[in-house]
């Protein structure tokens, strides 16, 4: 498994229209792109800074893990995304060392791109995200 | 002021040892150093994985911040810190903006970098550190 860079990092809010003051006007990054990812029940506000990514995650639902993970936890980062060149390969080799996988095989994140996250109990206690990017 | 790119991601653990089968024999990453900052009572790892550093940080005392903040919430994500070419400015610039400084002058981090922490309360509850990177 090869991993070149930190994809994103993702950040649990309660408002991203809250945020927005802080990330672009302080910290003067661009919000490029906001979408919800149904089926996760979040809008997701992103940002670039160098090879990485913010990730704002909000929740749309009570039912949202975001919603519940605010609620235990408070605002503040949720997980790390690791940029692999070949996820499926990355997937089997995490696995055969040990690692729990909550997603067995790639599926669709937010910005299409093809992610897997695995338990934090076999990552230091991070919940880690894998995320695809061929190039 | 202008932030160039995630200079590391602080995560807060137990102990530095039982964490390197996972960051170098799961993930890959190699452990380039390894140091005591005495000051902030932690022992620290680094990984570098693209432009960005992975910090593990071990408390050295149970006096340690590193040591109440795994008490209070677990081991995790401790903080992140944004590189800048100019901290001196930085400061100036977030502090105009109505950003609480922890550190209002720049102090000596690991590795002999110049760096700042900001007042979550500031940062959308995201412990936020800048770090100076003149090139």
């Amino acid at each position: 498994m090869q991993l070149t860079h930190i994809e994103h990092i993702g950040i649990a809010v309660k408002s991203i229209e809250e945020q927005l003051p802080y990330y672009e006007g302080v910290l003067g990054l661009k919000c490029y792109n906001i979408e919800v990812v149904e089926d996760q029940k979040v809008k997701t506000a992103f940002f670039q800074i160098g090879q990485t990514k913010i990730e704002l995650l909000e929740p749309t639902s009570e039912e949202s893990t975001i919603a519940k993970f605010i609620e235990k936890r408070g605002e503040g980062v949720h997980h790390i995304a690791y940029a692999t060149t070949n996820l499926s390969e990355a997937l089997k080799d995490v696995e055969a060392k040990g690692v729990k996988l909550i997603d067995t095989q790639p599926r669709k994140g937010a910005e299409g791109l093809n992610i897997a996250f695995l338990y934090p109990k076999s990552t230091g206690s991070v919940l880690t995200e894998l995320c695809e990017h061929p190039k």
